[in-house]
């Protein structure tokens, strides 16, 4: 089983050929960056159109049974989620009705404060809120996974401890391998796997030392010292791969509406769009190389099958049947 | 099976219990009068909350398996419709998104003309619009009951005609027994049932020959005439009950927003609030009363079964899995 734990890409029919080639069986597409309830349906609207066109290719994922069925069926498995609780607006029930729709993962914060948490790009952290602490758990009802991956530390830290499940960080890098305001340090890592969270390393040149000429083996390395300290079984993949997207996209994900102004987020004024992808990486057909790199560091099979996709499908098997 | 295709009470749970004591097996619940997407998405959380608190006696039915389930658990069944197509506003796509979250009745016109077609208060019928037609074919597509209630004849004849799946008319009588610009003429309900159309006969007073005094006996003599003339296996109840509301919601179903000025509807600036039911139909426990009434004007065992629901049964069988 091969999951890709996030990617938000221009989806076309090549992407999803490129799925299929590369034996991509799961990828958790985001939604919404800033989007609220409507304009996240009319984002399921266009995903209803996709798997209309290409059902020979995908199809939606309720359950860890669909993501099993959609492997049988030579198809990827598509998983909902949001990078940002816009979509609940300040309704809580909007989740119980998202979830119906098929969202299964929802990030408490993106990079701002949120009604939720405070995101990594704040001064001040505010830890969860109130309104925080009643959405994860029902999050936790639900079967939605948690998400931290843009969050604030202390709010990461008191999610991983409200929650009854155990929560992810989809899409981020230790800290200790490349500094970076998007990556995570490693009190908040052994936090989230102690009590069984995932950690989904990415892939987007922000987050990778040396960004764009990061190498295979750089990464590898990584996600073996990783396992040295979090466990090989907390790991996956959460790639982050934004393909054939505009730089207005990437603009749009750091400005939302939320500033008149230009915020460039982890670009710079001379360096404002999406970053090259690394060159082991740059489409879905690269998807089965991280597996090769594995095993020149040293990982077993099974730990590389485990990493490479068989962690997130026992977490989501843990965390989508909700309880309650 | 019993099956009431029409209420809408101010639900309780006193009602989920008169539910169960008078063996109503499923009830067709009206969602949105006026109501868009995102108010018809409040009043799905309002139910997904009853679904909770009284998980005990309803439950919400997305399929006739579901209804048949509901019954074996000695639960009512409840399905989701709306009396207005606003909940789709002006993007047919939303049909499918609240087909999954449940829907599988809509009218094309409340009172008034929608983008569909005309409703029954409209001095000129233009019949199915543009986006009527495109909005039937998907709703045949999906599984959704094309319902034409209150719409006026030439949409409903066009409706009929244009449907690849038999049309419903869940809540209206026949005009020849009750003359009211709700009732519907001969020939719409010959061209309804002709196609294996449903017709579900109202109790809601101003539909009834001597309104709230109506007896049971004229009632069923009417059922026996229209079965005479449409066969018995066309007919259904959909009682129109609107328990325990208050006036203003009678208020909110004639005028919505379309209007700042009072229209009274079936009403009178006299009698402008819902109507006293007739005493043999105050609620349903009175449900299983209109069997002995059915019997009373000569209908055997099984017309009496179909009647009572068994024909919705089979007619939702037909229509709620869609085709394509």
């Amino acid at each position: 089983m091969h999951i890709d734990a996030l990617q938000y890409c221009n989806w076309s029919r090549d992407i999803f050929e490129q799925m299929r080639a590369g034996n991509v069986d799961c990828v958790h597409v985001t939604l919404s960056y800033h989007e609220n309830f409507r304009e996240t349906v009319l984002q399921m609207e266009a995903w209803n159109q996709r798997f209309a066109d290409h059902g020979d290719l995908i199809m939606l994922a309720y359950s860890t049974d669909d993501i099993r069925a959609a492997k049988v069926a030579g198809k990827t498995a598509i998983i909902y989620g949001t990078q940002t609780p816009a979509p609940i607006e300040d309704d809580i029930r909007l989740l119980e009705i998202l979830h119906r729709l098929g969202l299964r993962v929802m990030q408490l914060t993106y990079n701002n404060q949120s009604l939720l948490a405070t995101g990594c790009y704040e001064d001040t952290d505010t830890g969860l809120t109130r309104m925080g602490r009643e959405v994860v758990t029902e999050m936790n009802r639900l079967g939605i996974v948690v998400d931290m991956s843009h969050s604030a530390d202390r709010s990461t830290l008191e999610a991983i401890d409200h929650s009854a499940q155990p929560v992810a960080i989809t899409h981020a890098n230790p800290e200790w391998w490349h500094p970076a305001r998007r990556n995570k340090p490693d009190n908040v890592l052994k936090s989230l796997t102690d009590r069984g969270g995932m950690l989904g390393f990415s892939m987007y040149p922000h987050h990778l030392r040396n960004g764009s000429e990061c190498t295979l083996a750089s990464f590898c390395e990584m996600i073996a010292e990783a396992a040295d300290r979090y466990g090989a079984a907390n790991l996956g993949i959460g790639s982050d791969l934004c393909q054939d997207q505009p730089d207005s996209v990437v603009e749009w994900m750091r400005v939302g509406r939320w500033t008149k102004q230009i915020d460039y987020g982890e670009g710079s004024a001379s360096a404002p769009g999406f970053p090259p992808q690394p060159l082991f990486y740059r489409d879905n057909n690269d998807f089965l190389g991280l597996a090769a790199g594995l095993a020149h560091v040293g990982f077993d099979q099974s730990e590389i099958d485990g990493i490479m996709g068989g962690n997130w499908l026992r977490f989501f098997d843990r965390v989508f049947p909700g309880h309650g």
